[in-house]
């Protein structure tokens, strides 16, 4: 591998290779998970849908009262600094803030500086086999954590939810796991939004039933409105997924992809739908639109961050 | 501060001072809270219920999935090599298991060595004040993980639910916060179990409501048992803890604390109850009857770790 694949850390501001990259024992990341996180990546060395997650960055943060401590700005320019020794195209990227280092106690007060972690590494393509014929998911037995005990729209340190729900599935051989709430209604995989096509209408379930709101969703719903195809958020349950049309899941880095098992059921025919692909192919020329100017802010930013470091 | 009562680290086998105890940020532990800990003390010098301590630690693995990596054995022997450049009599004690380092990705089977920290740091006595007057606590409206979800009878790195919960608490100058499930039952509070006296009954929640079994809480069971004292395991709501004559909380390292306020509300009297008081005698007798044989097996070990060391 060349050095310049190697995955880059930058921790409060010091960009070091992957291997070098530790944080103190006492950090309340390691210890209680008290972090918020995104995950991106860059497209043409350009950061992908960058200020939504910025902007979800700040909103999981705000939810616990964690103080970012960085400015959006700095932030941009740590990224660019973090993604500048890395020669590809395609980086994924994620920002981490923990609450920072302090005496052990639940007390979030008991630290004051939180600590900043990015990592960025190459990303590798998905397998074409994901989107030709898409994949196998099952619904999960371990339930999303609820609202009042865990937002799931707080991207944060505690994940071992989603852990054990992808374990399910990993065990049966399938892609991912589709968790319920605790009124048995349909809320996201571990990684990803949920989408179905249930009597020619396409669905998505509303926040109200505990779930992050997914950049990609929130962007695919203005490209479904532009195309004025019929849409609604609405409650999903089990035996919706069991006789949709169509199912799909969206992400940041994985877009849409379809989903053609459901358990041991087909979905639909057993192919992609119809509806997913032309969905797949107008969120693509979405992305593409959006490049230009991304591309152009971007430049600006890596030109500080180069000014700034020498 | 003198060096010996600093915080030494346990790091998979080797012991440093705390501050340069550092793990990777590709570890679970960090990026997910995919771990689980414990916590206790020394008295004397010697670990306090450390086979009850271990049990559960191997327990929580075995719930989620996680293989310990190290034999009962070893955790004793590294807990001893941490514990002896510290020249305290009491000493925090607190084991953390990862699930290690890997690719980033939700699949456990991504990391395959687990990584151990032992924490270790002298435990300054409580204030003599929350036993003499009793604490003040208040109900979160923060809703304790069920156990679909993630399951709190796991001690698991997945701390957050419980933070916001004790966030509430502070905020409101309270010493803790009780933790109520879906059902409005009673759980626990952030880190102990709730125990109320109700029209002279002795009652504590049963696991079935959604909570940690503590070590504390099982000890003082089987005291309450040989007392004959009137007891038994039964669902609580706020109402029954509005109503009871007395309240208290149970943890390893605090034993029992007298809760003399809830909420707005004195409980009982406004001072801490007389079963309370016949039980925290009972429980340090019961303690101090399990010390003599404690420390004699401790001894062995020390003298193990000593040896092995040269």
């Amino acid at each position: 591998m060349s050095s310049s694949l190697k995955t880059w850390v930058n921790l409060n501001g010091q960009v070091m290779e992957g291997e070098r990259a530790t944080i103190s024992v006492f950090d309340r990341g390691f210890l209680y998970g008290d972090s918020v996180y995104e995950v991106t990546q860059t497209l043409d060395g350009v950061p992908f849908m960058l200020e939504d997650h910025l902007d979800r960055l700040a909103q999981s943060a705000s939810k616990i009262g964690l103080q970012l401590g960085w400015s959006r700005h700095d932030l941009k320019i740590e990224l660019a600094r973090t993604l500048a020794p890395l020669k590809t195209p395609q980086a994924y990227i994620r920002y981490i803030v923990t609450r920072g280092e302090g005496e052990i106690g639940l007390d979030p007060k008991l630290a004051t500086r939180p600590n900043l972690v990015i990592i960025a590494k190459e990303l590798k393509a998905y397998p074409a086999e994901w989107y030709q014929k898409g994949v196998h998911v099952i619904v999960a037995g371990t339930r999303r954590n609820p609202t009042e005990s865990i937002d799931p729209n707080v991207k944060s340190g505690n994940y071992l939810n989603n852990v054990m729900a992808y374990a399910e599935a990993t065990r049966l051989g399938a892609f991912d796991a589709i968790m319920l709430n605790h009124r048995d209604e349909v809320t996201e995989a571990t990684t990803s939004n949920v989408w179905a096509v249930l009597d020619g209408m396409l669905l998505t379930p509303p926040l109200s039933s505990g779930l992050l709101e997914g950049i990609t969703r929130k962007h695919l719903i203005q490209v479904v409105r532009e195309q004025e195809l019929p849409f609604e958020m609405r409650t999903l349950t089990r035996d919706d997924l069991n006789r949709a049309e169509e199912i799909f899941l969206t992400s940041t880095t994985k877009r849409l992809v379809p989903v053609t098992q459901l358990d041991q059921l087909k979905v639909g025919t057993g192919a992609p739908g119809k509806i997913t692909q032309v969905l797949r192919n107008a969120y693509d020329q979405h992305v593409d639109s959006l490049h230009a100017e991304a591309a152009r802010e971007w430049k600006l930013i890596q030109e500080q961050a180069n000014s700034s470091k020498s």
